[in-house]
């Protein structure tokens, strides 16, 4: 565990120190019963006064994610939670190797990824049956007997130039006027957001981002030291106005305007335009991640803002994973200037490229026009799936549970009263098979922890009906128990 | 520019400053002409000594790398040199965009990537047409006839475990003992290096390299903060008995012990106990980069110094971008214990997973037994080509230039006589359609500059013949006439 404090920052050091434990505790970074460094290491790992390395450990103590024994030490003390574990134990002759710091504050993503619930509703992603399969599939196949040799070159490092310019013809439908040259293709839309970070963000950079947002970004922007700061999400988006009464300047805004990830919220229009204008005043850069756009059900949401963009503020990324094929792992950045000059140097040191071949396989695709009608049918199943859900959430939920009908995308936000806390229901649902991402990944620093966010698109119908009315009764059954413990108040 | 200083470091701040600038102006980051701060502006970013920066820029100065222009301001200025800048000019109204700072202290892969020469020795591939790519694309086919949903699935973001399994077998050639549980695919060697630097070094943490390197290792360990002490090479691999010498607690040493790049040299048997035996006594991680102790001529390289770990030291890195298929992207990191649970943590947060459909095209050609015929022939190959090339350097190279005859690998390494540097061949080489690796790029700090890397495996045999009478002319011509210069000592 390395700490890195920003001593210009305006956030207390005891804060900091504080926070950075906090978010290794609650990513399983830190596990239970793991010692702790002693008040007197602890100022001097951190170059910091005993009064204050003490503060943190107090405030840690309080939120019961410490505990400190009168003569053997500091520990890390959770409530067990093997569940939410996404790691492995590692055997005794490795110790050594915990004596090796890393740079890794949060993770988040690890607890929740890669599970294996027979009802998958935590990740955000589509059924295989409502892919284009067999149609890429052929793609993959012409792609491969026309030029095997695709197999054996090192691509450009941008991406295949074909590819790229098929792609600035696929986003002129959101008005975006892009050459080739402003395009860099990624793997995924993840390795963006992981480009723009380690270009751009270092220590005490302030980030914003909304409130909740992309559990993974908030780990890659906190693994590179980022302050972030959360600005709140109603009905129309990220409360944009409340920009104003951020005091420090921001170098960074993350946004997901578009069925934001995971409250399902659409930025409006005016509150774009004003995005955009507040990063113009501070020269701030603007990252859209707009991968669920086409994914609308009734109408098609606002323009992106990239398409207001004179001046190169906005970093673009769009990605094919939620649309057409995970496995494929293709995302695209558009951005220009020095700033893709400065992407394309990040990109080349994180993996020189990626992989032809399913680039090949996703240009054919595109360019075959059968992108159009799968998307037609897409957006007719998934909202077919969200009718579906809303009425059996009509049917089965508990009073005090709330939830957004979202007009686009793959996922619903569920609210439960204040003070609930939906990490319990997770580690009740999972033992059933069942699971869903709770709301406390979502939040840089204190999270709010009586959301979740579940995936309406990710299982078969069957399943999907069969996991919420499972969902609802266990909701029921949490809120009418802990609605009985007097250490909980209720509502 | 942003300029992260260590205060703990026993190397000056001057020193400091002068590395960070002179590293972005040899990498084109800072293009020729453009304005640097002033003194009392650069100490202020850098909260120094009006002193310490002036003696930064007298240094930067001396080296010809900056001009002071009285009354108008300090600017960069090296020879113009267009033709090692693989970056574009960004248009003026994207200009708000250079105050954006950024954390890329070094991009000097940039420079060498992508370029499109005719007879291209510079980067280190194998000739499309040595490698299998009929029986891949079988391979490919067969896997999405069989089961096409893995283009819609996420695949587990350690790799596909049938995969990961069948590595576990591969590996064993190298009496490398694993278990699945210990094996992550990454995006090729890259992407594995980058997950290390990510995960494990800082600001201020120290690096050992051999000197000469990997380009693009410096480049992401650089990118990291890290302070780089590269150790000379010899005939026998890196001069271990110097780490003795080092008076800093190595956090990490990045070795490449079989076939080094770029120098081609093998690392003897006693040295890589010794190496592992001082990891063990200072606590730090191996990283041994072995992607191509496969190609060897006539007999195999020592066993890796991973086979040699029992406490789970060292992270092995293996590719099959050069062995097999460079469009698959498809790396693998064997690493134990909390070492590996970081590394998964890191490739969590930079793409969530590999694609699907690469790694299960190359685990079925593994499995398939095909790949040991493919070795044996492409081993042949390319000793055929090492001795054709070395018979040509015979003939036509002028007196004064050596090289080593590498017994395995793509690269031989050649040396001019001191004080000439390959920077300036590199300009008239690429005028006449060639391209090879000048030495420049291999050096943490300060490069040798006398040496270029010319890889005898990216082209067809007859371009190959062609390149190498080609540059020896060059250097011929070179020798000459700038032996004839004043200002360059003769040798």
């Amino acid at each position: 565990m390395k700490i890195v404090l920003n001593r210009k920052s305006d956030i207390s050091l005891s804060q900091q120190i504080h926070d950075h434990i906090a978010d290794r505790i609650r990513s399983n970074l830190l596990k239970e019963n793991s010692p702790l460094p002693s008040i007197r290491n602890l100022a001097k790992k951190c170059n910091v006064s005993m009064m204050t390395a003490n503060k943190a450990y107090e405030t840690l103590e309080k939120e019961g994610l410490i505990t400190r024994i009168q003569g053997k030490g500091t520990f890390v003390q959770k409530k067990t939670n093997k569940a939410l574990s996404g790691l492995e134990e590692q055997s005794p002759s490795f110790n050594w190797q915990l004596t090796i710091s890393d740079y890794l504050p949060r993770a988040q993503s690890i607890r929740f990824n890669n599970r294996h619930e027979r009802i998958q509703l935590s990740q955000s992603t589509v059924y295989p049956g409502l892919l284009p399969n067999r149609h890429l599939e052929q793609e993959i196949k012409k792609v491969l007997s026309d030029d095997p040799q695709i197999l054996s070159t090192y691509g450009d490092i941008k991406g295949d130039f074909q590819f790229r310019k098929e792609l600035t013809n696929y986003l002129k439908q959101f008005k975006l006027k892009l050459a080739p040259s402003e395009v860099l293709i990624t793997n995924g839309v993840q390795q963006g957001i992981d480009l723009v970070a380690r270009s751009f963000i270092g220590p005490g950079d302030i980030v914003i981002t909304e409130g909740p947002t992309y559990a993974v970004a908030i780990d890659v922007f906190r693994g590179r030291g980022a302050t972030i700061i959360p600005i709140p999400v109603d009905e129309e988006g990220m409360k944009v106005e409340l920009l104003s009464k951020i005091d420090k300047k921001p170098k960074l805004i993350y946004t997901i305007p578009s069925f934001q990830n995971p409250t399902g919220t659409v930025l409006s229009n005016k509150r774009r335009s004003k995005l955009l204008t507040y990063a113009q005043m501070h020269g701030a850069i603007i990252v859209e991640d707009d991968s669920l756009s086409e994914l609308y059900f009734d109408s098609k949401p606002p323009l992106p803002l990239k398409s207001m963009d004179e001046e190169g503020h906005v970093i673009y990324l769009k990605g094919f994973s939620k649309t057409l094929s995970p496995g494929c792992r293709i995302g695209v950045v558009a951005a220009s200037g020095t700033i893709y000059n400065r992407l394309l140097s990040a990109k080349t040191m994180a993996d020189l490229g990626s992989p032809l071949v399913t680039q090949k396989a996703i240009l054919s695709f595109i360019k075959s026009n059968k992108m159009k009608s799968h998307l037609q049918k897409l957006r007719i199943t998934l909202k077919i799936r969200r009718d579906h859900v809303v009425s059996l959430l009509n049917q089965y939920a508990p009073d005090g549970v709330h939830w957004n009908t979202c007009q686009g995308g793959l996922n619903i936000w569920l609210t439960l009263p204040p003070f609930y806390h939906t990490d319990e229901i997770f580690i009740e649902a999972n033992k059933l098979g069942l699971s869903f991402l709770p709301s406390s990944a979502c939040y840089p620093g204190e999270p709010e922890t009586n959301h979740m966010r579940i995936c309406f698109s990710s299982v078969e119908d069957q399943l999907l009906e069969e996991g919420i009315i499972l969902l609802c009764q266990l909701l029921s059954q949490y809120l009418a128990t802990t609605a009985n413990q007097s250490n909980i108040p209720t509502v």
